[in-house]
């Protein structure tokens, strides 16, 4: 069992085998989104707060937090976006950067033990980011792709996590603090790419003991109905041990998927947080269940 | 890897460990359908016709045809109910009822390889069917009961299972002609109901080398969203190695997983099924796709 805690100022949560599975909101990021880079670009942080808030209340547990603008300030930016999004929610974040500039201003502006996205096991940055970590003891997510790009052999992503897993224990870093992203391939171009994660999830489990992580949106790249696929493929993936994802939390398919899953593994005690999510009367069945109570009572 | 064929006159169904999982329509069923009973009650099987169609043309692989009406000459509705789906449809079909002589006149009137639901560990259901299953050399459902009721531990199940596997064998009927249903509990009253599902399965699959089967809506029994759970339920199950499951394949929600679920598990090549079912334009979009497909033709 490990549990991977992640902190706001005033919430924990907690990534870990027998917990219900851990939604990180991706949706503050600007990459593919021409409207939200600019405002951000121009210190219009308006949909940042919506998009926090909308995710919050669709469930989210943790957010992840990009500023990726090209030719734009991304550390300043970054550090602002933190500090307003911890201004409106209370839930911990997941710092999200390319640049390790970025990466850290985004944790000196951080209150809390955050989620740093992301190390790889590319050698400079695994140690530009895992004295970070260290330094500011936050939490890791490991991509498993190396100098030599990402493989198609799991044995070689399994090898990659493992090399960064050891690297951060090098740092002071413990196994329970690094998230790893076994990375999910277009299924529509590598026919075995979900048996292959299952297969990677099972492995850094029960090998690595460490919890896991992914963009589970990529499996569906390039195929129709993408959510339909990556609905199907995330309660896949809690069967076989995954334990977050970076996703998109105002999908109800998708949210509906995960919640059922906790339910499935036992997660979710009583089916207490289903049954709160889903509870009847539904908006539309509300009328007609309430008047047959109310005959029902008045038989009675 | 273990295959059980099912046959109808004309068509080949295939439950196996590497192939698309199968469906089993379980609409032909007059328990609580009222109506449905009244009309076989009296010789009207229009909704029978009318429900065999609909399900295959659903994506159902297999029908389950059941003929349990209070009162009613079960053996002579059954084959009645059997001859006239094997006249409107090809796929293969599945012979049920809780009476031996209703299955007898079912394989009777059958033509090809059914699949018979079911037999279960009970010393006097072991002895009445089995030697049917010899006799019409058909495929049979066990079901993991027996003269003790269902047990809560999985462990008895699991030799449930195994000793109807070992009597089939015994009776000439190879483990491969024995599709194991390993009883689906409510999860609502049990916690641990999927968890006990998806052990089970992995080791009827690695142990006893069986196919499986389920009557998946079981495990939502009493909650809300039954479908939305169910949904996730049966690609979870999948992942684990469940191969095929009575359900009904009118709810879209539940075909979309299975169909999903079969992608991820490398058993839909080169995604056909999934693009075939799920490509664009969709009813909905195909016009203002076609408008601006056409619009772009006269640009080009």
């Amino acid at each position: 069992m490990t549990d991977t805690v992640i902190s706001s100022k005033s919430k924990e949560v907690v990534i870990g085998f027998e917990r219900p599975f851990a939604v990180i909101g991706e949706r503050i990021n600007p990459t593919g989104r021409k409207l939200l880079a600019e405002e951000m670009k121009n210190g219009d942080y308006s949909r940042v707060e919506a998009d926090a808030l909308a995710q919050v209340a669709a469930g989210a547990h943790i957010l992840d937090v990009n500023a990726g603008i090209p030719l734009a300030d991304e550390p300043a930016i970054l550090a602002e976006c933190i500090r307003l999004v911890q201004s409106v929610t209370d839930v911990p974040l997941c710092i999200d950067s390319s640049i390790v500039a970025a990466l850290e201003s985004g944790l000196e502006a951080y209150q809390g033990k955050a989620l740093l996205n992301s190390v790889t096991g590319e050698e400079e940055r695994l140690e530009a980011v895992l004295p970070l970590v260290k330094k500011y003891g936050c939490a890791v997510i490991a991509i498993s792709n190396d100098d030599d790009g990402i493989s198609e052999d799991i044995n070689v992503r399994f090898n990659v996590a493992k090399k960064i897993v050891e690297r951060a224990q090098d740092h002071g870093i413990p196994a329970s603090d690094v998230v790893v992203d076994p990375l999910v391939m277009p299924i529509g171009a590598i026919n075995t790419a979900g048996v292959q994660v299952m297969e990677l999830v099972q492995r850094l489990r029960t090998e690595l003991k460490v919890n896991t992580t992914c963009g589970a949106s990529n499996l569906s790249f390039g195929l129709p109905n993408r959510n339909g696929l990556n609905t199907a493929f995330i309660s896949m993936a809690i069967a076989n041990g995954m334990t977050s994802a970076i996703t998109n939390p105002l999908h109800a398919e998708i949210m509906q998927s995960i919640r059922g899953a906790n339910v499935v593994m036992g997660n979710d005690p009583e089916c207490a947080d289903w049954i709160g999510n889903y509870r009847e009367p539904s908006a539309d069945g509300a009328q007609r269940r309430g008047r047959r109570g109310g005959r029902r009572r008045r038989r009675g």
